[in-house]
């Protein structure tokens, strides 16, 4: 794609009511766009890269089986009640309006008893099961403050993976598989090394939850990491009982502010048994379905790979999810030098990478600028002083290492 | 797939309170499940055949040039103030909340305003200008009365293309050429021949607008439809005057019920001019940029399609939104018959063809009804009868014809 073509353009600065770091570097380069606090549009450069995390993690939930269906954000309140959900006090983030004949409704912040309400009207023997069940859908939540960018919105599209299990048993099993499956993704996500699987407080159901947090400064948590032993416990559980269970030193452990990329719910029988989803099993009994919970949530990894990986320069793009692998810029407008950016990134394109030319009329300190900016993994410089020695410059991003080679070495090298 | 991997179930009876023909197919065939009046969640089967609609438009948008994006479903009152909007008087399928801080919030039912004042961040010059831009976003409508099914719901899916020119008549080739983008998507989606290009209300901003509709006995408009000269006519503007301009002869016209599958709108600088998006023009001069919207709901395309194609049996999806294109039936337990049966699948799936293989353990009347039900486009059986004469039935959903032949050929058929 041509820069050219894009609509966006870069900022020098971000407004000045915006305070996270992430939203600051996405709003300069063109990939968000505020709407409000809390609140933001995907421009085409983000929207591409929201994508690239959607698609990996679609592919990993489709590789342990999960099959993806879209539920409805329009929430009917009677499925809540039967939970006591709906109730302001219990949860204090419904968006809530009402239909014309008055009647209550609320905006999904989650879809626990959706699913199982749903579920109900196919599941009556223990054949039906287990099965998995996931969606990438926009979720409401009316946060008191937002006040770290992407990482906390009123408004986001979730990964919401949901297990369906005709025993415990059934459902660890299941839950391994998930936990298993979230390691490969935030691996894939490039942030693997900096996300470390963290024992939380389990909720009503089980002793414990897991968390999948990731280092990052702008991090809303408290973790405790045992860095040699890869054990991480959030401050809410960090506790004697709980180092004894896991057989663990206090002294171990030091604590790092962490952002929530992922986690996993075993949610027993609660929304089975509210809504009425039952199976008869191989004896003829009637059985609660035992269900788990998935989240991830793509634009706070989208927001914490920000956090974690830009520079003074700008953003710093891991190549999985960039929104493309190279930006060529021609510096001057000699011939030679157009020309050769120009087949430079026809070649590349042709070779199924995807590559952006910065074909745009500015100066070439805004076009270096911007493509620093903009955090596209590799960029590519011609210009007549390249080209004097038959060359053009190749920078890595996230190194900033540069070096000289022909026009030809450089599609290779991109084309690997 | 295999059948007994989809948890969703076929079902013999719709729910009593449903009276759309299309939402009592989809919801038998387990393609949706209705959380309540207008609102329907999209099951497995359903989710892939609206996706399959998605993927076409997208294709074509992207072919004229348009770059996708993402807008908030979240909108500020300010930005709709500006044009009047927020305002229940004028516009009345607004859903609104609060936040926390008790300032008022919408769920955008359209994003005319959102994205005027969004590129005003980023139009200055007439270098910046035309472009397309065009997003598939989740609106919400409060609909007073919501009784087509998923054709018109209180939630749903929208492609919306938004396009900005310099002129009147930049303007008015975009508008050309995504009118000629429509006429394909259409085609593609299988409901080419029964969609009309139809003059309709213009609203403020020019003489006509133009609407896509579908003949379907379901559908809301009244238009009439002069098919020698394809020349159709929203009843609302169907009078002597539109008739002159249009060369037509009234008696040539006859009433038909039909549903509007899109929607093409000159804007003017109505939004342009609320929201400062104004450009510097070669001249020195500055101008507000030029608009269209362009709409498209796959959700009742898919409806309209369901209306038109169904029958007696069940759906009958076109080939190219199908979620498979062959159901492979085996008939009895006969280990040959499976065998073969999975065969088929194999080497079906292998050629980059989607099948559906029924390997549920139900009776083979109830496989044969769920097979028309479901509507995939054909349908191969194997049974101890087709296989003592070493052969498959393969049959086409839409004209019920079957014809016996070897497998290999079946699969040779459907590989094509």
């Amino acid at each position: 794609m041509k820069l050219s073509k894009i609509f966006t353009k870069t900022r020098k600065d971000a407004p000045s009511d915006e305070q996270a770091k992430n939203a600051q570097l996405l709003i300069r380069a063109g990939y968000i766009h505020k709407e409000m606090a809390g609140v933001y549009s995907y421009m085409p450069l983000g929207w591409m890269v929201l994508n690239n995390i959607i698609q990996i993690i679609s592919e990993e939930m489709n590789a342990i089986g999960g099959l993806e269906l879209q539920m409805s954000g329009l929430q009917d309140p009677k499925l809540w009640q039967k939970t006591d959900e709906w109730n302001d006090e219990v949860v204090d983030v419904w968006f809530k309006s009402k239909l014309k004949n008055d009647q209550d409704i609320g905006f999904g912040y989650t879809h626990e008893a959706a699913l199982a309400n749903a579920m109900a009207h196919y599941v009556g023997s223990y054949k039906d099961l287990p099965f998995l069940a996931y969606q990438f859908q926009t979720k409401f939540r009316n946060e008191v403050r937002a006040k770290s960018g992407v990482m906390r919105t009123r408004e986001f599209i979730m990964k919401d993976l949901y297990s369906f299990a005709r025993s415990d048993q059934e459902h660890q099993e299941i839950y391994d598989k998930v936990k298993d499956s979230y390691v490969k993704i935030f691996d894939r996500l490039g942030i693997g090394d900096k996300t470390y699987m963290t024992y939380a407080s389990g909720g009503s159901f089980s002793e414990f939850s897991h968390e999948f947090q990731t280092l990052a400064d702008a991090g809303e948590d408290e973790v405790y990491l045992d860095e040699a032993n890869s054990l991480a416990i959030n401050k809410e559980v960090f506790n004697q009982k709980v180092l004894d269970q896991l057989s663990a030193k206090r002294e171990q452990f030091t604590p790092h502010k962490m952002a929530e990329v992922g986690n996993i719910f075993s949610l027993g029988t609660k929304y089975s048994d509210a809504h009425g989803l039952m199976f008869t099993d191989k004896d003829g009994s009637h059985k609660p379905v035992v269900m788990g919970s998935y989240g991830i949530g793509p634009a706070r990894v989208m927001g914490v790979i920000v956090e974690q990986m830009s520079d003074d320069m700008g953003l710093v793009w891991p190549k999985e999810i960039a929104p493309a692998q190279v930006l060529i810029v021609p510096i001057g407008n000699d011939k030679d030098v157009q020309a050769t950016a120009e087949s430079i990134y026809k070649e590349i394109e042709k070779q199924g990478v995807r590559a952006l030319l910065d074909d745009r009329d500015v100066s070439p300190g805004q076009a270096l600028a911007d493509s620093e900016l903009l955090g596209v993994p590799a960029r590519i410089v011609v210009s007549n002083k390249t080209l004097a020695e038959d060359k053009v410059e190749l920078m890595d991003r996230k190194s900033l290492k540069t070096k000289l080679l022909s026009a030809e070495l450089a599609v290779k090298e991109l084309s690997i």
